[in-house]
């Protein structure tokens, strides 16, 4: 569902509408009622389904949007957020997450929250996805990949001031981060030999050390770190030439250590059809790489480029990481 | 010249053997022999027109490579650096800035240097661009601009660490570069009221502070102080969605706070088109976006693009720079 006063329910009736006969067959966790009045508002002819089991939503597919029913108890007024329907938005991602820890569903596809509305209802995670990484239990590490134009590009550090992004970095951090995306491109992207570009820091990855020092006291050798454990790893690259198109046909992911080394390239490339992936869960998830949107939420004009690559990455993966021996059968 | 041992020589005579129907007439300061000898080593046909004044190239141009001779002592090896060239690798960039003062050459364009070979002759700046500032008199203030893919990228901090760069930016020295940057869109690329992007520092430009301060104590600022000069820019801007194609249409130059936020976006929509102007110098002076790659020097295969968009860009500021008064004539 995401937030339901942004653009997640309308992106998800665009794209049955649109795109039904080029996608896996999905179905959303949400308020039937309020899809339907938004589909009727927007003349948009989508039938809208409840369905009661998961199961149901293949067969329903094709004749229009199936929908697990997650009542809202509050009008949506697209724009407007209403603290009395974040229950029912947390309650959708953790029933997305049962079921498919349970084997109903392949992969859990998440639209945008807005966090603030959620913090007053109780919800205590910086983000959607250390939820996701409490809800799947153990003591998961989530590292987020960002999949489109050609990179799969994966922040070490992400949401911290550029300053303390400098200090939160380490050696070890790369390092396990490095390890987590190895292991992803051959288990989720069916990679056998995945080949990795782990990023400078500095102007030209430091110069020898006459820009910055950190090329030779931790990114160095945390890609040689990487190497002794078998992990096809290159760098510290100069990160201004590990983004063109020769560079991204080189590598199968790109090791960045702060969030707009990893960001501007990506959105430069692909602005409108990046799908963010979590990496490092039990499950498979995929997200649109875009936030709720207030500003144009029912409208009608959002662009679905994200959510469509975000449901197509996510039964790729999911298809990928059947044990060999079940596909088999 | 640039430096004689790396890809500048055959770029010249790539340029021309590939590109002169398409080009303004441009001239080399070189050792014509050195040129003679190096188009015949690369089988291409380039006759080498020795000049004695700047004013015969127009003619010579049609039927060669006109060159105003620059003799180098020592034979050139190709990806070897020859102490002994140097003073004339740097007479050559005096010799240009003295022709195009004087009313001889429109532009510069300056093939690329390596700068720990000219120091031990005794060259004492920091790159290309401030021997040029020095040369120029005066007190300039060059600002590098990089132009390609739709983009014109101006770093405000350049060659330092990144957590230099943190420590050296301030509003002053944003603002200044603003007002340089508004005043060469008008004066070189002939735009009557060109828009700025001013990029943020930290992920989505801080958000209101929850990612680092610097957006509302500096950049902030900053871009009210420019419009207060009836300079339009615009930001802090989130520094990942400001190159995407939508923006890169929307403005006409980006203000970035950091090398790699500038070099990320234009390295990878234009890898090897990429043109280097130094904005702030009484006279034009592009170059191409690349070093010396003493690795391919000397076996023809290096990538011209870059040489080419320099001198048509600074052929196009050239004329656009002409008084209107002067053009009327």
């Amino acid at each position: 569902m995401g937030e339901p006063a942004g653009i997640g329910p309308e992106l998800a009736l665009k794209t049955w509408h649109l795109h039904r006969h080029d996608l896996p067959p999905f179905f959303i966790i949400a308020d039937p009622g309020h899809l339907a009045s938004l589909a009727q508002r927007l003349a948009w002819t989508v039938p809208i389904i409840a369905i009661d089991h998961p199961g149901d939503a293949m067969d329903a597919f094709s004749r229009g949007l199936p929908v697990l029913s997650e009542a809202l108890p509050s009008e949506v007024k697209p724009g407007s957020l209403d603290p009395r329907n974040a229950r029912a938005v947390i309650a959708a991602i953790s029933r997305a997450v049962d079921l498919v820890q349970d084997g109903q569903a392949a992969a859990v596809v998440t639209n945008p929250i807005h966090k603030a509305a959620l913090y007053e209802a109780g919800f205590n995670h910086p983000g959607h996805t250390e939820y996701l990484a409490e809800l799947a239990g153990g003591d998961p590490t989530p590292v987020m990949m960002l999949v489109g134009g050609g990179l799969r590009v994966v922040p070490v550090t992400i949401h911290l001031a550029l300053r303390e992004a400098l200090s939160a970095l380490d050696a070890g951090l790369i390092v396990e981060h490095g390890r987590i995306v190895a292991r992803a491109l051959t288990a989720d992207f069916g990679i056998a030999r995945p080949k990795l570009a782990v990023a400078g820091l500095n102007p030209h990855a430091g110069e020898a050390g006459s820009m910055g020092r950190e090329e030779i006291e931790m990114i160095g050798p945390a890609v040689k770190a990487l190497r002794a454990e078998g992990i096809d790893a290159e760098g510290p690259l100069p990160p201004d030439t590990m983004f063109h198109a020769g560079a991204r046909q080189r590598y199968d992911a790109q090791l960045c250590m702060y969030h707009d080394q990893a960001l501007i390239p990506i959105k430069t490339l692909a602005f409108d059809s990046g799908v963010n992936v979590t990496l490092g869960l039990p499950f498979v998830r995929t997200s649109p790489d875009h936030g709720t949107a207030f500003d144009i939420a029912g409208t009608g004009t959002a662009n679905e480029a994200s959510l469509v690559a975000a449901l197509r990455l996510a039964a790729e993966i999911a298809a990928t990481r059947v044990p060999a021996s079940l596909a088999a059968v």
